[in-house]
């Protein structure tokens, strides 16, 4: 059984040149095999709107059409994945950028959903961990953006905190894998209007308490329900924490069952 | 000493659907251990004036400013490189999707240019073929966007012939390496107006009376230069052929010394 961290950086962290550095420098102080899971989300917005590409939505979720698809695969892998591969190697990281369909590592099918059709959404399928970890035993990090394939060619749109469980779990088998989601905040809020107040512990009854009372929001809801599907599957230790404490062992809420 | 094709092919080709996929299936059927490498040029303008991004030409060359920059990483990675990697895998040949700041595959460095700053091109200086090696021997066909770093954590755009050509003349130290440039025409032609006219061996000798004679211009000249270079530095044998003939082997023109 062997050490792996993985860890999930968020779209925003990456949008600011400090942030993004300052991050950098913290992933190389964690100490062991480590495998690092970006978004760009915020990016792709952008570069959209310059594009003049119009954003689908559709019950307040994104619809990915053709056009969405390549913008995501210019910002997550073109952009964001280039230049933290470029970024880490100038810190002496060995990085090796993958996205799903390099080496077949993570196979997806776009989502199938009756009532409506999501686009180029992917929803994964397996992850092929020994090749994983093949690539991390000749000495390489792996840095992942969040496109998967569905090995017929087609390219397809995952949610970076879905690539970063489904990696994680996948790797418990063999493993004892931690999984850090690093993003602005110092962890999960007990007050979305106090920033200090950080919970350190978060089980599922108050996960289920503070989703009712209106404390657990937006994005943060789905990143919990990854976590607690992570912790069932077999993952170690999950984590929700600050980007500058990606490090530090017990920074952050740590998510039990 | 293995044998390695290396094959370069130009954007132009994959800017067409059925040129695409046609190309795809002929490399399939190239035997042996192969490596890719494209271009993207013409998606890149496209993009460029999508996104209102105007490219800077000094005497008849293009300068490679940051947003410039940004466009080759999103159309030569982002666009071309996951595409062709996904498709691959479609054909069960397992691709590996590289740019050169990937495993530090290809190190380059600014060009340097005392009467201008050509901003962020990048002239290679090492392939690391051994590391690019390991990555064949674990059965992976590696696929590379002309997108290379300087090891202090900056991407530099470099063109796609000199990639192919670096690669060969690395690889060719301990392997026998045949390079293919492929394209749209069916080799150097004795007269541009004549498709048909595909001059079957080329020597310097020719090749400089044929520059004289203005027969060979604008994009062919400096692959022409690329291939005498590669074939004085070791490179075994060198074609320039069409797209739809990369798996035959001796198509084209065939560059000797």
């Amino acid at each position: 059984m062997e050490k792996i961290t993985v860890v999930k950086v968020g779209g925003a962290v990456l949008e600011n040149r400090s942030d993004f550095s300052a991050f950098l420098n913290r992933f190389k102080a964690l100490k062991g095999r480590k495998i690092l899971v970006h978004g760009g989300g915020k990016r792709a917005n952008a570069v959209s709107e310059k594009m003049g590409i119009k954003t689908k939505i559709f019950n307040g979720r994104r619809i990915t059409d053709a056009a969405s698809l390549m913008v995501a695969q210019m910002v997550y892998t073109g952009i964001y994945n280039s230049e933290i591969v470029a970024q880490l190697h100038a810190l002496g990281i060995p990085a090796l950028g993958f996205n799903g369909a390099d080496a077949a590592l993570i196979l997806a099918e776009k989502r199938l959903d009756k009532e409506k059709d999501w686009g180029f959404v992917g929803d994964i399928k397996s992850v092929d961990s020994k090749r994983l970890i093949q690539f991390m035993q000749l000495g390489f990090t792996p840095v992942f953006s969040a496109i998967t394939h569905n090995g017929k060619g087609q390219l397809l749109n995952t949610n970076a905190d879905s690539v970063a469980t489904e990696l994680a779990i996948a790797l418990s088998k063999c493993n004892r894998v931690t999984l850090n989601y690093c993003f602005e905040e110092k962890g999960v809020l007990l007050n979305p209007e106090q920033s200090d107040k950080v919970i350190q512990m978060l089980n599922r009854p108050l996960f289920q308490s503070l989703t009712k009372g209106g404390a657990v929001t937006d994005g943060m809801l789905p990143k919990l329900e990854n976590a607690f599907y992570a912790l069932e599957k077999g993952v170690d230790a999950i984590y929700i924490k600050h980007f500058k404490q990606v490090d530090k062992n017990e920074a952050g809420t740590r998510i039990v069952i």
